[in-house]
C-alpha cells in the first residue's frame, strides 16, 4: 500500500481513496458514463465489476439499474464483458469487441452506436449525447499538483475528464510508472467557431502537456487497482499474412522508385489484427529506414520496428501488447519513452493531421465487393462485429488507402470478394487498394467496370472467380446503367445463400 | 479587339493570341487535359467545340482520337457535351452533370472515376493520374507581371496551371472585369511530408494572393471567348422544399436556444439544388444576423442574403447563378468583392477546414435508407446521375450533416426512404439528419434500430409506412442479427420492382 500511495502524489486527494464497491454507489441507473479504454488498453479493472455486482443487486430488488457507457474504444472480458452479463447496459459507443457484449447488441438486448474513433469526443463535447454525469479513468498516477497521469492509452480521457460532472480514478500499480512524460495531451480542441489549427507537422512532434489537467473538486473516488491489460496474444504470422505484407512492400518499393513516396516512406497506420501485424512485420527485414508511425494503436509488430530501431518514432493513442511483447516494452521504457508519444484518440485519428502528414493507412476488412466498397463491421448484413473504429477516419483521409484480407474465410465458404458488400462502411470513393493473399487491385483513378475486372482477376480466390464474372457478365447484360453493372435482385444472394446452406458456393 | 486586348496587360503574351482551332492542334490523342470549370462557372467555352471538331475529323480518317479530361466539377453541354457527342472522351473525372455524357456514361461508352472534390487536385499532384499534359482554363485576364485572374471558379484551377506540361487560357470577356481581388489562391497546399497547417480561422480570412502564378514558358496559346456560364435557371421554392427548410430553421432555432449553436448559426455548406436554395431563401426572413457560409458552389440563395446584408461572407469556389441572379451579381460586384471570397476546391472542401470551422453542411440525396445511409449518385443503384461532388467532404466532417429530398419522386412512384439504398455514398457513421418534407429524423448517438423507427415514422411518405414496417418487422423476426436487421433477399426489390413495373408499390 505505500508503494501504492506514492502514486497518488498530491496527499490530500489520498482522502478519496475507497473500494470499488464504494465508488461503484456514485454510479445511478439511467447515467451517461464516460470510461477509458483504448483497444484493451487503460480501461478501468475495478468499477466494472462493481457496477455489474451493484446492478445485479438492484435488479434482484426488481427496480431498474441500466446505465450508457462511451469509451474510447474496445475494452475487455472484465469490463465490457462484465458489464453486458449484468444487464446493465443500455447504449454502448463508440467500439467494441467483447463476446459477451457482441452477443447481446446482436440479440437486440443493447443499443450501439458505431461512430468513427475521432468524433467521439467532440460529439460529447458539442453535447450530442447530453450531460456526462461520471468519468471513470484509469491513471499510473496523481502529481503534486493533482494532474493525472495516463496509462497505456489516452483515448478519450481528457475529454471525459472535462466533460463529466463527477470524476472516478482508478490507479493501476501494475502499469509502469515510467509511463510518466510518454504522453502529450493537447489541453482543448475546442468547439466551433473557437477552433485552431493543430500545430503539428512532424508525426513524433509534441504539442501538448504531459498530463491531464483536472477539476479536483470533481472528484469523488480514487480506486486502487493492481491487474493486467488485455493483453491478447498475436498469431504467428501465416503464409497468407505473408504474401499480403509482401505485396505491399514491394508496391512501396516501386512508389519509392517512381518518385511518389519518399526513401523512409510516409507514416503508417496499422489496424488492429495478424494481417497487419504481418505487414510490420516484414518491414522489419525491408531496405527502408526511419520509418515513422502515426497510428492509433501501437502493437507488437510496431514495437519491435521501434525496438530494431527500423522505425525512429510513433504516435498512437493506445499500447496494446502481447504478454511477451508488454515485457519487451517494459524492459525498455526508457529508450522507448523519446520514440513513443501516446495522444488524444481525437488527435491520432484526426483528418487534418492524417492528411497534412500523407499518412499511409492499412486496414483489415470484412469483405469487399467487385467495385471497391468494403464492409468492415458486419457479418452476413445484420450481425455487428466490433466496429468501423478508426479505418473511415484513416482510408478518407490517407495518403494511400489500403484494405486486406484473405480471400476466403470458413475453409473456403465464404468469399471476402462478392457482387455486393453486405453493410458498406468505406464506400468505392474510399478504397484506394484491395489486397489479399492472392494479389492487389490498384483501383486509383478508376471507373467501376475498370475496377470490378481488376478486383475479379487480382484479389478474388480462384474458386469464386468464375462466379464473379458470371455475376458480372450478366450484370452488364441485364439492360440497367453500364456505371456500375448489378443484378439487384441477385446482388446480396450470396449472403443469403450462406445463411441458408453455410457456403456461399454453388452446390 | 482593343477592349479584349486590354485584358492581357502583359503585352508580350498576347502574341500567343490565336484561335481555338489553331490552339486544339496542341490537343493530342491520348493525352490527359485539366479543365477548369466548377458547376457550370468557369469552364473553358471554345476549346472544347474545336478539340470535338478537330476530334470527328481525326475519326473521319479512320485515326483515333481520345483523351482524358479531368475539371473542378461539373461543366455544361458546350463543354462536356459535345465532348461527349464527339466520342471524344476516354476518362472524366471528377464530377459531371451533363446529359450527354452521362447517357455515354450509362451506356458504358465513358470510365468515370467519380471522386471526392478536396481530393482530386492532390491526387493529381501526387501523380495518382500520371502527368498532366494540357491545361485549359477560363481567365478574366492576365496581370503585367503575367498572372492570371481566375474567373467565376477557381476549382483546380492552380493546380492545373502547376502540374499542365502545356497551358492553353481563354480569356472571356464575358466575365466581369471586376473580379480582379474576389479571389485567394493559396499557392501551394504540398506534398506529404512537407504540408503545413492551413492557417484559416474565420471563413473569411484571406491566405493566398489574388491570382494564379504561372510559368509563362508553357503557356501555349491564348484564345478569346465572349460567352456566359451555363447560367442555369432556378426552379421557385414549392411547398416541399419550403416545409423542409423550415424544419431545418426550426431545428438551428431549438439549437442555439440549448447553446450548441452560436446565435449567428455556424458557416453554411449548401448543395446544389432547389431545396438548399429553399434554405438559404428561408433564412431571408429568420432572426439570425451576421451569417457566413463556407461552402462550395454560391449560388442565388446565398447571394441573397449577402446582398440582403443577412450574410457577412461567403467563402466559395464557384459562382454559379441563374440569369437574373448573374445579373444582381454584377451590379453590386464593389459592394460584393469585400464578401465574397473563391478559392481552390482543395481549400473549400477540406477536411481539415470543415472541421474546424464547423460547417453546417446541407446536401440533397437521391434515396436514404431506413438506417441511415445515403444514396447520392446512383439511380436504381446501376445509373450514374451526377456524382458525389463534395458531399462526402462536408458530411464527414460538418458540425451538423443534413440530408434532404422530397419524400417521394414520379409522382410517388419511388420512395426516397427505402429498406437499404441501391448505392452507398454516405454511410450510416456519416448521416447526422435526414430531413423530407413529411419530418426530420435527428440521428445523432442512435443505434441502426433506434434510427430506423426515426427515418420510418418522421420521414418516409404515408404511402411507404406500412411498406417499411412490414419490411423492418419481417426482418426482426428472420432470425438474423438484431443490430442491423435486414431481409437479403429483400432488401433491393423495391428497386427490382421499380425497374420492373415503373412503380416500387405493391400493386
Amino acid at each position: 500500500m505505500t508503494l501504492a500511495l506514492e502514486r497518488i502524489r498530491h496527499t490530500a486527494l489520498r482522502e478519496k481513496i475507497m473500494t470499488a464497491n464504494e465508488a461503484a454507489e456514485f454510479v445511478q441507473d439511467g447515467m451517461l458514463v464516460g470510461m477509458s479504454g483504448f483497444t484493451g488498453a487503460g480501461y478501468p479493472k475495478a468499477l466494472p465489476t462493481a457496477i455489474a455486482e451493484r446492478a445485479q443487486a438492484i435488479h434482484a430488488e426488481g427496480k431498474p439499474f441500466q446505465i450508457s457507457v462511451i469509451t474510447g474504444a474496445s475494452t475487455a472480458p472484465e469490463c465490457d464483458g462484465v458489464l453486458a452479463a449484468s444487464g446493465s447496459l443500455k447504449l454502448r459507443s463508440p467500439f467494441q469487441s467483447d463476446p459477451t457484449l457482441r452477443n447481446d447488441i446482436n440479440a437486440g438486448k443493447i443499443a450501439y452506436t458505431d461512430i468513427h474513433l475521432s468524433q467521439i469526443e467532440q460529439q460529447v463535447r458539442f453535447g450530442f449525447f447530453g450531460a456526462m454525469d461520471v468519468a471513470i479513468i484509469e491513471v499510473v498516477g496523481i502529481t503534486e499538483e493533482g494532474k493525472l497521469i495516463p496509462s497505456m492509452s489516452v483515448g478519450p480521457d481528457n475529454q471525459w475528464v472535462k466533460s463529466a460532472q463527477k470524476i472516478i480514478l482508478e490507479v493501476n500499480t501494475q502499469q509502469h510508472a515510467k509511463l510518466e512524460t510518454m504522453h502529450d495531451v493537447f489541453a482543448d480542441i475546442g468547439t466551433p467557431p473557437h477552433r485552431h489549427p493543430l500545430l503539428l507537422l512532424n508525426p513524433n512532434d509534441r504539442i501538448g502537456s504531459h498530463y491531464i489537467d483536472c477539476d479536483l473538486d470533481k472528484i469523488v473516488a480514487i480506486v486502487f487497482t493492481d491487474a493486467p491489460d488485455r493483453n491478447s496474444k498475436f498469431a504467428e504470422p501465416d503464409a497468407i499474412s505473408q504474401r499480403i505484407a509482401a505485396q505491399i512492400i514491394e508496391f512501396f518499393e516501386h512508389e519509392v522508385k517512381h518518385g511518389r513516396l519518399p526513401e523512409n516512406l510516409l507514416p503508417l497506420q496499422s489496424g488492429v489484427g495478424n494481417v497487419a501485424n504481418a505487414v510490420l512485420a516484414d518491414l522489419q527485414h525491408s531496405r527502408f529506414e526511419n520509418i515513422t508511425g502515426f497510428t492509433e494503436v501501437l502493437q507488437d509488430g510496431m514495437l519491435d520496428l521501434l525496438l530494431s530501431g527500423k522505425m525512429a518514432s510513433a504516435s498512437a493513442t493506445a499500447l496494446s501488447f502481447s504478454p511477451d511483447a508488454l515485457q519487451r516494452f517494459n524492459d525498455n521504457i526508457d529508450f522507448l519513452r523519446s520514440r513513443i508519444i501516446l495522444r488524444a484518440q481525437e488527435i491520432t485519428n484526426s483528418p487534418e493531421l492524417i492528411r497534412r502528414l500523407g499518412v499511409i493507412g492499412m486496414n483489415a476488412m470484412i469483405e469487399a465487393d467487385i467495385y471497391g466498397n468494403v464492409n468492415s463491421t458486419h457479418i452476413m448484413g445484420t450481425r455487428m462485429m466490433n466496429g468501423i473504429g478508426g479505418s473511415g477516419d484513416f482510408a478518407r483521409n490517407a495518403y494511400y488507402s489500403f484494405f486486406v484480407s484473405p480471400s476466403v474465410a470458413k475453409d473456403g465458404a465464404i468469399s471476402c470478394i462478392v457482387p455486393m458488400v453486405s453493410h458498406h462502411d468505406h464506400t468505392e470513393h474510399d478504397v484506394m487498394f484491395i489486397v489479399t493473399e492472392q494479389g492487389m487491385a490498384d483501383l486509383r483513378g478508376k471507373s467501376p467496370r475498370q475496377r470490378a475486372r481488376l478486383i475479379i482477376d487480382h484479389c478474388a480466390h480462384p474458386d469464386y472467380r468464375d462466379m464473379l464474372r458470371d455475376y458480372y457478365n450478366r450484370a452488364e447484360q441485364s439492360g440497367g446503367g453500364l456505371h456500375t453493372p448489378h443484378l439487384l435482385n441477385e446482388a446480396l444472394s450470396w449472403h443469403q445463400r450462406f445463411v441458408e446452406t453455410g457456403d456461399m458456393r454453388l452446390k
